[in-house]
């Protein structure tokens, strides 16, 4: 439903102004390879995890110019007819490869690749940027947050604090993929079939003339699922005891608490035992006050005693570091039939870019099926499994790797081709399956939070060449 | 067009749970006064801006629960069908107060009011608080890049970045407001009547065999609006000389260059002698690499010569803080026509909340027109102007203060009554020019971004025995 908008406007005015540039140029049948890739894990993390491509779909799928959008460009005077006719008739005919959702994905490599007509493949950059920045940044920062809680629930709770409606919705969408159980907000669940689930605000216990009359209250109506928020008043003093008083009372079929403020993993230790003393040792602990993963670790290495997590405003806004900064970078053009690589080349070392149609493969050790390094290559390169394959760190050229014993997987898959979708969305249950699966591949040492490892993403011997050839003409 | 989605169900599921226990609970009649306040400025800052009234509208006037709505809220097993039937025939029938746009607001006053019945007061939770923090978040952040540009032009560049296309839209719609000239986004334009610009990116420049060609191709095209990006090879060996040459050859009618990379001060320096002694010193200086207003302010102070600013990621997620920490709290009910405040009462002092039925005053000074504090009072005070009044600081009560010779404006206005729309949303540009002229009216020390002075919120006598009978009855 919320995803079936004409947002074709929704794109930086310049890819506008290039378009009808190219196409005044004479150039509007030149192709080009342009590459999606991001420089650096959010948090100093070790690897980031890829979402926001399904939305990425349906965004090609709905790409057309309605009356609306052409009579707002005519009113910019600043385009010709002949552009405007052109709009009318576009017709979305890329050829698309990314990275599959719920991938752990590395600096340098690009997660989306778009050929097609110059025009095109400009013109998608900034939705493709903003869909993809903007979920693999939640689901970056989810996937942190639910290995810190070791197995525990996280909850997404943030929706309230979300920079707007379609972060509140694609947000949590982005936090399930990477690991959440489920979220607060309704939508999500009616549209994509992520459980919502949620009990009571304060206002619930402040509405009626005491804590236990509205814990009864709620516990009479909702026996299957009474979990009781107990820090209204004083936790310790009233909100416990209250909520075992209804339990015993009431004997709901599932029981929680859940508390929202103070000393967690005081108030956690002395709940448990009053519960436990009480013969409620099932009753559940729900903690939700602006969590995050370094506050989970904390809290669990004080022994806390916490069944499952809420997760609000710095899981859905990433607060630690609100950005993603994927980059949409020119790779190649292709005049005639011919790929002329094209490549950025920057006073700023790390802004330089790697040029061609490029793929990307995954290298996994056979032993231990541990991803051991990624390696970009040409679009017409296969890796040879059988011998010792030799391998180039692009940034410190005279690091050279060789490579063993190890099975070799296409990290970017066709979604698109010439224009038709190619491939099918997995479910998003799949998707989260998926991701928890791929992050078991990546060693302990890229994993951890502080100093992660570097994972290796290496170029091609023929890639390096190439990018090597270029470098020494312009310098 | 983008706003007009059913999002009645972006919604926490805990406010629909605790509507239908009111429901059952036979409390579907009961009334209740609740409010939205926030409790700190983001980036420690002296004041925020409020935005986001005019979304919040919509969703009022649009909130209806349709059959889809019906059939999934059935499908979770939890409700009464006397509540979905309830729910069938809701009417949106409450009384809302709100801040107007664009106006500074300040910690512990409400910004958002909203009497009527309970169920509904509480279930337009979510919506209310994650439109408004979102938006006065990014006018809050826009507005104090904006007055560190002192004047030169800051332009929203960052859709790419944003959290979805909500964030993307609505973050630029505020951005405006708060003082921003424009937007890299188009929609936005279309939409919003807010003006959207661009003109390349490097990849335009790549797609040429040269840069000069480049340019010169783009002058041709866009005599009018004619800013070259300098920084895809070398800012002033290669793309300030070749700027030059086209200006010189093409003549547009309008120049500017743009600098994405490297040294800002030391390139713009530079740079604006080259165009000079090239006699363009009518060509523009834009500056765009990860700004926001300490590297402006600290680029500004080096001399850096500057025309104006284009601001993306740091802007459109509020980077250094993303959160707008707004909440919605009960503050009284209602029973048989008989308001009954009510108050949260933690351990943890600064989320005690203020009860009762309110409104809020500014007080300007009568000869300098500059605001000397915010009242909060009960709804039915008015405040006499023409004696001096007394106003205590609700932290630290021993805290009075005795004002004189000022004038009083009520801060909230009535949006809607019963359930019907009663305020006209003024035009976007009137709104910002209303904001530009209310934070005038701060003292200078209130706007300073280091350490400013803390504006004073403090509460009627009335309200503040209110208080402090419900604290004793308490303790």
């Amino acid at each position: 439903m919320y995803t079936k908008q004409n947002l074709t406007l929704l794109t930086d005015f310049y890819e506008i102004t290039m378009a009808n540039g190219y196409f005044e140029a004479g150039m509007r049948d030149e192709k080009a390879y342009f590459d999606m890739f991001f420089r650096r894990v959010p948090d100093g993390g070790g690897f980031a995890i890829m979402a926001g491509v399904e939305q990425m779909i349906e965004y090609f799928k709905n790409l057309k110019f309605d009356d609306e959008d052409i009579e707002f460009l005519r009113s910019k005077n600043c385009f010709s007819e002949g552009f405007l006719e052109y709009l009318r008739d576009f017709k979305f005919s890329c050829d698309v490869w990314a990275v599959p959702e719920g991938t752990p994905i590395f600096p340098g490599e690009p997660i989306v690749t778009v050929h097609g007509p110059l025009i095109q493949a400009q013109f998608v950059e900034t939705m493709i940027l903003l869909l993809i920045n903007h979920q693999s940044l939640i689901a970056t920062k989810a996937n942190r947050i639910v290995r810190a809680a070791k197995g525990r629930g996280v909850m997404e709770f943030g929706t309230r604090r979300a920079h707007g409606s379609a972060a509140a919705i694609l947000g949590a969408r982005a936090a399930y993929i990477a690991g959440c159980v489920g979220t607060a907000c309704a939508i999500v669940d009616r549209e994509d079939d992520i459980p919502a689930l949620g009990t009571m605000a304060h206002s619930w216990v402040q509405s009626f003339d005491d804590e236990y009359e509205a814990f009864k209250k709620y516990a009479e109506i909702y026996p299957d699922n009474c979990t009781l928020l107990v820090d209204t008043y004083n936790v310790l003093n009233s909100g416990v005891p209250n909520a075992i008083r209804v339990f015993k009372e009431m004997k709901p079929s599932s029981m929680g608490i859940r508390i929202d403020s103070g000393d967690i993993s005081y108030l956690t230790k002395k709940a448990r035992k009053m519960l436990d003393d009480a013969g409620f040792e099932d009753c559940k602990i729900v903690i939700s006050n602006s969590l995050d993963e370094y506050l989970i670790e904390d809290m669990l290495a004080q022994g806390a005693c916490i069944d499952s997590f809420g997760v609000g405003e710095r899981l859905i806004t990433a607060k630690s570091e609100p950005v993603f900064g994927g980059v949409y970078k020119l790779a190649a053009v292709e005049k005639d039939g011919v790929i002329i690589p094209k490549m950025k080349i920057s006073e700023n070392v790390e802004k330089i870019t790697n040029p061609g149609a490029k793929k990307v493969y995954r290298l996994y050790d056979r032993e231990t099926d541990r991803a051991m390094a990624d390696v970009i290559a040409l679009m017409d390169e296969e890796i040879p499994e059988e011998d010792g394959y030799t391998i180039f760190d692009p940034d410190n050229v005279w690091k050279k790797k060789n490579l063993k014993d190890f099975y070799a997987k296409e990290l970017l898959v066709q979604i698109f081709k010439e224009g038709e979708c190619v491939y099918k969305s997995p479910d998003i249950k799949e998707i989260k399956a998926y991701c928890a699966e791929q992050v078991e591949h990546l060693w302990e040492e890229v994993r951890r939070f502080e100093n992660p490892q570097t994972y290796y993403v290496d170029l091609s011997t023929k890639l390096w060449e190439m990018k090597r050839g270029i470098l020494e003409q312009h310098t």
